[in-house]
């Protein structure tokens, strides 16, 4: 019979432990070090033959240098004669790139996949990819989680009424995400909509749904530098909003989010840990959740060859 | 009839502008930027469709940017209907990782070489690979350059009489590059042999030639820390040498490398600029010489469907 083993990488350990520990495994013996130039040097310390082999990472910043450490990482465990060799992305970096906006772009998001196939990835595990048609960027088995549930959760546990909320999406391409959360917390749904009126006219704010007096939860799959979301929650307030809450699954917050996020009227800012997040971007109004439980799950039973659907919302 | 096109990317714009000059063309126009959470970002700023386009980049440190720069790359010229999508790499990253020397370790010199075709190359103008072997790790055309010939000329035009001089290589898998160069100057070689007698005991250096009041030139493809090379040169004096001259093809001079060599009993190192060396890895002791012309004599050649091969010593 063969075996489970999960190894962690340098991106995000503490959720890589906190998952090994939900599975009731230590996570596998491994040293990622650099060599004196800055090249990645992989030393896995314990057999894998034969064994199924999970490898978490979050090709989160340093996305170049998460990227190289999996690609690699991959190539060591499928040379060690593993079974299959499992690529487990809590956060899958490059995912915005996922179309040609402009002439002569790339379309980083499926050269990745492609990467990870070449490396020798035998499947992936995901979580909130930017666009689901990212999937299809893949030839291998896929699983595609959400983290909707987990933050619908949170704010279920606040016993707030119903009918006092409305779950918003910043823009139109959230839209779906929103409707998921508003099911689970009974609650209308409500809709940024921003346009511009002419070319290099500004853009105009409209909200789509009533928000007067009530209790807001925008959702977003990722934060990055925080401008839409916090530009949202000033609209909302300008609506009538009571409260504005925000939330989403990738806390990349690069650049000013953190400022932004702090000077901003969101009450408070609930991610997942999806990215480990560096004690220089911690402030009051966040919380985070943790996702290893659902992670450990879907490991879990792709290594009992059971059906992860039932994690898929 | 189709058009050449010269890209760089950030690695080494110079060696890039000397080759465009070379060539007689200008830079294709294009911008290699970061987006705020540090992805790369490529807009390819003029037509590129059915031209037969080089991208000119070096995978030195920071080896994961510059590696990921140029697949990104890679995928958006392909993109673009580029007939052709030539890497060249006066530096190829990773070169060291060519073999498992213990278990379980990732094969990165391979892996990279598949990277790279995944992402669209059609071919692959390298120089001075550490191991001539790692061409048959691509499936694409590459062509491998030498850059002995312009190593020697330097030390040729030094006019020192043949009698004189011994071409040393520092250890047993350079012997080949220093009997090529001793065939340029028409002069001997001796070879620097490291042996541990028994496990856990310090390595015997003995000198298999004739050194003892000749000018040596110690030649190797990498100088990394340059604790070989120095220990070499020492090695070197204390067996009679007169003078001790150094050179490689790929400055990486990592870690302690500039402090070694101005420490060092090394007269002179000479260096290409495969490698861009940044302002605080100057030293009075270290000479650059352009590979520029051999590169863009490749180009035009591969570009004009004309044997490379006379390049290749
Ligand atoms: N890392 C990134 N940071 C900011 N914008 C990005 C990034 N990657 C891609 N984009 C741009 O974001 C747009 C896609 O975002 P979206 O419309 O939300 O799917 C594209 O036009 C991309 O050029
Ligand atoms: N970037 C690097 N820096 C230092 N050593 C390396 C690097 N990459 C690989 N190596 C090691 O260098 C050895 C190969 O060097 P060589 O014997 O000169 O071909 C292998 O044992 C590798 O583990």
């Amino acid at each position: 019979d063969t075996k489970l083993k999960i190894f962690s990488l340098n991106s995000n350990e503490s959720l890589a432990r906190e998952i090994a520990e939900e599975v009731g495994l230590p996570l596998g013996k491994i040293s990622v070090n650099r060599f004196s130039d800055g090249e990645v040097q992989i030393n896995i310390e314990e057999s894998i033959r034969g064994c199924d082999v999970f490898i978490i990472q979050s090709t989160s910043s340093p996305v170049n240098e998460n990227l190289m450490e999996l690609l690699i990482m991959v190539d060591a465990v499928k040379r060690a004669s593993a079974r299959t060799v499992n690529v487990v992305l809590p956060y899958y970096g490059y995912a915005r790139q996922d179309r040609k906006a402009r002439a002569r772009e790339p379309i980083t998001a499926k050269l990745v996949a492609n990467l990870l196939e070449t490396a020798g990835a035998t499947r992936a595990i995901v979580l909130d990819l930017h666009a689901p048609q990212i999937q299809g960027f893949f030839d291998i088995l896929i699983d595609h989680l959400i983290a909707v549930p987990i933050l619908s959760d949170y704010f279920l546990e606040k016993n707030i009424d119903p009918s006092d909320i409305v779950i918003v999406s910043p823009d139109h391409g959230g839209v779906t995400r929103a409707r998921k959360m508003a099911d689970r917390l009974k609650a209308p749904i409500a809709i940024i909509d921003k346009r511009r009126p002419r070319p290099n006219v500004a853009e105009v704010m409209n909200i789509v749904g009533n928000v007067d007096g009530k209790i807001c939860i925008l959702i977003d799959d990722i934060i990055d530098t925080a401008g839409t979301i916090t530009i949202a929650a000033n609209a909302l307030v300008e609506s009538g909003a009571k409260e504005v809450y925000a939330c989403c699954t990738h806390p990349v917050l690069s650049g000013p989010a953190i400022e932004r996020i702090d000077n901003s009227v969101i009450k408070e800012l609930v991610i997942t840990n999806s990215i480990e997040l560096p004690a220089e971007k911690s402030s009051p109004k966040i919380l985070q959740l943790s996702v290893a439980h659902l992670l450990a799950e879907a490991i879990v039973r792709v290594f009992e060859e059971k059906s992860v659907s039932t994690l898929f919302d």
